[in-house]
């Protein structure tokens, strides 16, 4: 059995108080209230905003409330962006509108909009290997439907328009961009993210569509020759803006320097009020704390946990932790990272190559799954760290429904199953509790 | 068996042609592809607007086109209403955006917005029994969930707060009302609908939240002495505006002066392109004459199919219907309406104390269950007829997921399942053509 190989120096009190630890944290509701407190009293937090200081103060008081130690902020500076008015009109020949959003960084259209046909692209791939020029002036429609899967694989593949669309379009002349947004619902609501420009093209505006939307423009587009859109998005790039980590601590006790990352990310985007994207994660982390905070326990090892600032557009507070944190990134024994939501953890990935047998016998006492051979980088945030050596472990959420959702107005605490959240609370602090316990660094590269 | 109960003349070759008539519309896709390219080549269609004028054209142009004749616009006019501005903020204590609607036929607040604490009531009896005064410059904030049910037996009491929520405010010194969406569903759609006026109190503006955004007003107000709201809602009546009635028939061979009417509303509100409601009983009905005109079926009496204009707004049609025809009412064989999507059929409904027999040998022919001793007055827009005497039936639809959608945006085609459409189809164009074929004329009071 996995548990055989716990590296720990006293097995048997390690399983009882993990026991602990786990019924603890699955009859409460630990994680569940910090995230709906979140979302209520801050609601949507994008980076940079006047919200996200107001939740970093907000995650600063809930530290230092739950008995977190060494709570701060730790600032940096975000490039700023604001939506502006957005719209989209069908001209002709079916008259009507469309609901549409911006894509993060996208730049503006003129005021009065961008009035054009529409050239219609059934995947990325096909604008892709269009030849160059060609769409002169024209809205490019980049169409191409997500796949549901628990982990989420779909994304990777659908999210390469949102993130490429504007450029590959530019660069063949288009005026702008519209996509089917990257998302497994088919509810009206667009879903915003980060896009980027390629440095050697003229930027061009680029919107979502929501699927009914899209839908919408496909059957236009299937029986007509021409379809006329009217885009107005006028979002603006607003300079430097302040945004920060939240770091809080449970110092160790024989082993204060070595550090045990446990992470969500604050930010969110401005659309929905950043409930699975990401104040579960947020709620997770800091509840595992919790947990073992009311529990008595003192860890040997010193368990953070981290309120990443600014993650959607760009992994800003994950750079800025690698930056902050680089003389002590060789004591960060184990890290990882909840950006999935909150549903059912139903499998562990583990970066490590020392120490795999802490990881599975804290599997084991969770009774989820270890994924032999399934590397992980930790989480969008511990992604920059894993880069710098430091070990990573990953719950794997099952995540069917979290595109429904992600990145969209419906993004809202009523989203969250408790229970399932209390699990994912017990993996965190159970994880937390071992990792912090082990004898083993988790480091191959001594 | 109910077959043993049929009127009819010639209860085998019926039977046949019954039979016809439900294997061509479970095959086909026919009140389908009226209702896709309806909600597609038209969109919304709201009472009075150019877009509601455009798709009396388009359905003048579609019934021709499946075949039916005597093809016209029967105009009347309707009160013009027209969505302006709509924001709500929490001032404080938890500054940020609340997703709302204004009501139909709700006054504007000033152009600057209202700004006041909110009094809440859980639901709209609690408001009706609170003392008269009291809420002086208030928002009221009027919660209360929607029951699930597969006939909608929930909306008439959560409907309560919509039609008289601003009368029994406003009675009370209220400045304006938010109440939750009158819906079932937790997505971020608010959902509108007309609202009244009583005409003896000062009207104030009312707007509905999204189920979350009520969720989380209602967690503020839980812990909280003061929630301030600003409220901006600036829509404005605009006078009489055009609204119509399109018809179109099968004439009888036998008896073309009696009527047997089938219908939906064209109509729809604003914020969807008005699939379920109702460009499905548009499919429906004209989809059920064209599969009886692709049979190459002469029915006896004629058949009628009644696209209503501006139901959302009063039932308008099914007035003007009953004053344009009120020398033909008597004539009216039978009359019913499709106005609650396209879920599966799951039971007959009787308004006729006469010729019951043909209904129940049509159920049968359906396989779907009789509701003995049910009434219904026929449909929205079928009551007004229904008081002058006019015979009336329905086919209950699984409406369970129908007030999900119901009033927002989110009501697009593709929440339309096509095989219980046809399902829908084929019960419309067996009930017509056997109530075309019986002797009854449905009538007790000749
Ligand atoms: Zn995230
Ligand atoms: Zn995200
Ligand atoms: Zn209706
Ligand atoms: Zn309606």
């Amino acid at each position: 059995a996995p548990t055989a190989d716990v590296s720990s120096a006293n097995n048997a009190s390690v399983s009882e108080t993990v026991q602990g630890l786990i019924d603890s944290a699955m009859a409460g509701s630990y994680g569940y209230d910090i995230t709906r407190d979140l979302t209520t009293e801050i609601g949507a937090r994008m980076a940079g905003t006047e919200a996200e200081a107001r939740a970093r103060e907000w995650t600063v008081e809930k530290f230092k409330e739950i008995g977190l130690q060494n709570v701060r902020i730790e600032p940096f500076t975000v490039p700023g962006w604001e939506r502006g008015v957005e719209t989209a009109e069908v001209v002709s020949p079916f008259p009507q509108t469309l609901f549409i959003t911006a894509l993060g960084g996208s730049v503006a259209t003129p005021e009065e909009g961008i009035t054009a046909d529409v050239v219609y692209f059934p995947t990325f791939e096909d604008l892709e290997s269009a030849p160059e020029g060609g769409l002169d002036g024209k809205i490019v429609f980049i169409s191409g439907r997500m796949e549901k899967a628990p982990d989420g694989a779909g994304y990777g593949p659908a999210n390469r328009k949102r993130r490429s669309g504007a450029t590959e379009a530019g660069k063949r002349g288009a005026a702008a961009v519209v996509i089917r947004s990257v998302g497994t619902d088919s509810h009206r609501f667009p879903h915003t993210g980060q896009m980027r420009y390629a440095p050697d093209v003229e930027p061009i505006p680029i919107g979502a569509l929501s699927g009914p939307d899209a839908d919408q423009l496909e059957r236009m587009l299937k029986n007509q020759e021409e379809v006329e859109l009217k885009l107005v998005l006028t979002p603006k790039s607003v300079g430097d803006l302040p945004s920060g980590n939240v770091i809080g601590e449970i110092v160790g006790t024989e082993r204060p320097d070595e550090i045990v990352l446990i992470s969500g990310h604050l930010d969110s985007w401005d659309l929905g009020t950043g409930a699975i994207d990401d104040g579960a994660g947020i709620g997770i982390s800091a509840g595992a704390a919790q947990v073992i905070l009311e529990a008595g326990l003192k860890p040997k090892r010193t368990i953070r946990v981290v309120a990443f600032g600014a993650e959607e557009i760009g992994l800003k507070g994950g750079f800025a932790y690698v930056e902050a944190h680089k003389d002590e990134l060789a004591n960060h024994v184990l890290a990882t990272e909840s950006d999935f939501g909150a549903g059912l953890v139903y499998e562990v990935q583990s970066g490590v190559t020392e120490g795999e047998g802490v990881l599975k016998a804290m599997a084991s006492a969770m009774s989820i799954p270890f994924a032999e051979g399934k590397t992980t980088n930790g989480g969008p945030d511990i992604g920059p760290m894993a880069n710098e050596g430091v070990p990573t472990m990953r719950f794997q959420q099952d995540g069917t429904d979290y595109f429904d959702l992600h990145h969209t107005p419906d993004d809202t605490f009523d989203k969250i199953d408790p229970k399932e959240m209390a699990q994912n609370v017990a993996a965190f602090a159970t994880m937390a509790w071992m990792a912090s316990e082990a004898e083993t660094d988790f480091r191959a590269d001594k």
